[in-house]
């Protein structure tokens, strides 16, 4: 605990460079080399040094912190998101504050830059519908904002094709015999902020089903609020309109945990009467032998901070965007191991 | 949208009020009979009123936002807790900011008043470990400081009595014939951060058992991560230490699920050969039949709120404790509906 703190010249002096260079590596100074960069990070950890905070929060004028805001925060997706995110910005020693939405009430403070959300270094916005809801789509602040799980010409993005990904599911479906259904995840807080990635996977599905001469009758889409519950009701819903089999595509895996569930207590076998994809990849899906349509959420998060912390340090060419794709993951809901 | 904005003046003449407790309500102030308060915030729902934000926070100096500092936030725990004090807070018109330590690296910020974390109007911090790390186990602020699932004699706390959770579990247990299991779980930024709540809950069931005249072997307590995976590794080390039958207090629903998961793979019937008790009382556990002791955990998180509310609004007396109870749920995994 006595240990006299190591200073800036020591580093330096280890990593074999100037100060100055090390004061730019702090700041995260575009001007270094990665090479250089390694060198004196490594220099910092083998010497334990930290910072003087006061210097560098000064010297920058920055908070070293950047915004997320988010619908909520108690989903796997969003976990996963923020997982990808903060393995960039642990890196980047930047700090992370949540900015969960929750309500239609809170949403105005977003609107009109009264939120903390605007006084960081940068936001990570991912809420396709917040930028909707901006005049002219354009957030009240002149830091760096970047998309993520949603899209807008004005911002650089990271975000899923889901209108492709309905368009697998309906590639996979369409080879069962029997009718076709989906269920769309729905929430409250979607709905008034215009948050569209439920509709764009059952739009895509619908357009796939078309394209392949299949229909897709609006009473064999089932909305709902995104739960597993949803996905019982969702069954029970398609049990009244149809006999099995059912082709069903679930907008979401936790939706699809709830047909299983509800499959199992019918006495439906999953993989016959019931074929069922989900959407999301959550690990958890694997043991329950569910096909899935696999997000890569974490790198998502990754790529949408690495793109904001160039913003940061000054990048300022126009926007840039990452459009990631699903991939189809076969199990045993579609594929059953042998014949009943 | 072309309509005009309503005015503070238009607010005061239909709630019978001058404007200057128009402004009081609008910023907390206590002196505000509620039975006022309630008549302006009816008005002001009732025209559309929205205080020109910028007026607001120069008159009062504030954010409108309460910074929550919690380790984590993929936990059923703390999405439980946050509903609790969003449920207070969006009454009241605040904004939450949460900031996730995640990894120890990051605990440096919180201790140095780096973190943008002390720019808002509170905080509520959900770490006992966090205060312990500090210098006299002071936060680095002079604005109110709020501990939830924590205690300190320096702040305001709201609280679950974690020990005595254990001794309950003790005295349930207790009852029935075999030997005692326990399974603390133990995350590695719990170890840094010195957070006791998975150990308070594993010394209570041992001083519980003791009290009882029965022993905790060391050997008997299965620290994990938290995780089901761990609930399932624990189990199989106590199969290779003891013939059947367990009785297993399981720190936390959780692992109590992995315990549930394991037992069934090797052919344990629980509630016979596996008696278990939980511990949290998530929704879940209701239809997986799990005795378990439940935590008032939203009502924990809105008292915490209230209590930093009131510290915002003024009250200045000494630091006050609300220490909450957890309660026993018994189902079928410590009471199976008939024999076997």
């Amino acid at each position: 605990m006595a240990k006299r703190k190591p200073t800036i010249h020591e580093v330096a002096h280890l990593a074999q460079v100037g100060i100055g260079t090390v004061s730019r590596v702090l700041n995260n100074h575009p001007s270094v080399r990665p090479e250089t960069r390694n060198r004196v990070l490594s220099a910092m950890a083998h010497l334990g040094y930290s910072p003087n905070p006061h210097a560098r929060r000064v010297a920058g004028g920055r908070s070293y912190t950047v915004s997320v805001i988010l619908p909520v925060i108690s989903t796997e997706f969003y976990s996963r998101l923020l997982e990808g995110i903060e393995q960039v910005l642990a890196d980047e020693r930047y700090e992370i504050a949540l900015f969960p939405i929750f309500s239609p009430q809170r949403l105005r403070r977003y609107l009109e830059n009264r939120s903390l959300a605007y006084q960081t270094d940068g936001l990570l916005v991912a809420s396709q519908g917040l930028a909707h809801l901006l005049p002219h789509q354009k957030f009240p602040t002149e830091r760096p904002v970047v998309l993520v799980d949603a899209h807008s010409p004005h911002y650089d993005s990271a975000y899923l094709d889901n209108r492709l990904g309905g368009r697998m599911a309906a590639q996979h479906l369409a080879q069962f015999p029997g009718s076709f259904f989906a269920i769309e995840m729905q929430e409250e807080l979607d709905r008034v902020m215009g948050n569209t990635v439920g509709k764009e996977r059952v739009v895509g599905f619908r357009e796939g089903l078309q394209a392949l001469g299949y229909d897709l009758p609006p009473t064999h889409i089932f909305p709902t609020r995104f739960s597993a519950e949803g996905g019982r009701l969702a069954l029970q819903h398609f049990m009244r309109l149809a006999p099995p089999p059912y082709n069903i595509f679930a907008g979401a895996d936790l939706l699809a945990l709830g047909v299983l569930e509800e499959a199992e207590r019918q006495g439906l076998r999953v993989g016959w009467e019931v074929r069922l994809l989900g959407f999301d990849g959550h690990p958890w899906t694997e043991a329950r032998g569910l096909s899935t349509l696999a997000q890569p959420i974490e790198d998502m998060g990754a790529a949408a901070a690495r793109l904001l912390m160039e913003r940061i340090r000054g990048y300022c060419e126009g926007p840039r965007t990452l459009r990631f794709e699903p991939t189809l993951v076969v199990r045993a809901s579609t594929q059953p191991p042998d014949n009943p």
